[in-house]
């Protein structure tokens, strides 16, 4: 614990979910931090604490953010939006408790702290008060075509990570434009990425993968995958590089 | 060494230069690998054998993978690719034939090995015919925005990675269709660039990172650097997420 002065703020990226997929910044920033702080949804295990669970001290204070339950306000509403507003102000407002008594907080995260990470709403709200320090992380998308053995850009490649959330249209228009895609979050979206990538040509090559880096990781042509049941946090790869050996 | 059968090809990601951004799983590779190989240009040192340089093993046959000069050749030319072509055959013929001799070849490359890496080069050539392992790493950009503390994607956005070598107007439109971008390769091509993001309107809230993650990092708003001298690995950063608290 730091003995005068405010403490600092650790964003630290604990990868993507195979826990060697950690990096030694974060196991050693894990081992000197005060508080180890994590998001999590009420009853559920946090990806990025099960990640990290072996470098923790037995010493360090934990704090779990726990997400508001919104499952009755649409996303879109701004009952949703204020409800997350505010638990994002009340967890920045727990960390800032502790960087003002010094002590050094690790909030860690899954992925890369400053690439779609939850972690960049408490950052917003701290860094321009307390010292800051970002340890990146691998990116699941990273992981994924890691898994897959997928090349995915190459050269003077554009490549574009887009959410599945787009039109059908914005989404074709996309594709066709891009040399290789990354679409995050597929969902229940997945029928209509999979219209969007046989409009712009794109199919035959596109991969579907679940849970990229876990031993139980699932992996298919996208034109092999039925419609079925995709989860949130599943992606669709588009890989680039058109003219490899 | 493997005592029966070919042996393994593993491409190893080392990270985006800081040691310490190498993961667990890296070092456990590099401490079993036979061989470990890695691009270099001659008489240069390899970044990725300095970063990955404590943890091999002192048994393990080196195999330095030398660029052919071709500084006479226009990077458009046909003798140019024919050259690079050749270097890469060539290339994936010497691990080709460690491989059949049963021993593990680990790979180690600067950033994350299937993201505009060399690395690729020899995988599209020994992946159709050998075992093969990659071990992901956190790449260039995600070590320079971390560097800067500068959150760059969040939400729904749009994230865009752009070859600079595109047309001035291209990139101001893509630059005007995307939420976050990170341009590559920005070298000579500053000044383009540039004004590209302020037709835009994006030129306001651009970075310019040198060697994002090593102890002589520079980086500075895009507006207030000169359109002197741009290294080619130089980046730009065009945070996203608008509508941040």
């Amino acid at each position: 614990m730091s003995a005068h002065g405010a403490g600092r703020l650790i964003g630290v990226g604990v990868g993507p979910g195979d826990p060697e997929l950690i990096t030694l910044k974060a196991i050693r920033v894990l081992a000197a931090a005060d508080v180890v702080a994590h998001f999590a949804k009420a009853g559920n295990a946090s990806h990025a604490r099960v990640i990290a669970a072996s470098h923790l001290r037995a010493q360090a204070v934990e704090l779990a953010l726990l997400y508001p339950v919104t499952t009755e306000l649409p996303k879109c509403s701004n009952d949703y939006r204020d409800a997350l507003r505010g638990f994002y102000e009340q967890a920045a407002g727990a960390i800032a408790a502790h960087l003002e008594a010094g002590r050094t907080v690790a909030v860690i995260c899954e992925g890369d702290p400053l690439f779609y990470g939850s972690y960049m709403h408490l950052h917003a709200r701290l860094a321009p008060r307390f010292p800051v320090e970002i340890v990146p992380g691998i990116t699941g998308m990273s992981g994924c075509w890691s898994a897959a053995g997928t090349p995915i850009a190459q050269g003077d490649d554009v490549f574009t990570v887009l959410p599945a959330t787009l039109p059908e249209d914005e989404l074709a228009r996309r594709f066709s434009e891009t040399n290789a895609a990354v679409v995050m979050k597929v969902g229940r979206h997945l029928p209509k990425v999979r219209r969007a990538l046989k409009t712009s040509g794109r199919l035959p090559r596109a991969i579907y993968v679940e849970r990229g880096t876990m031993s139980d990781a699932k992996l298919v042509p996208l034109a092999a995958k039925p419609d079925d049941d995709a989860p949130y946090f599943a992606i669709v790869l588009v890989p680039g590089w058109e003219e490899r050996p």
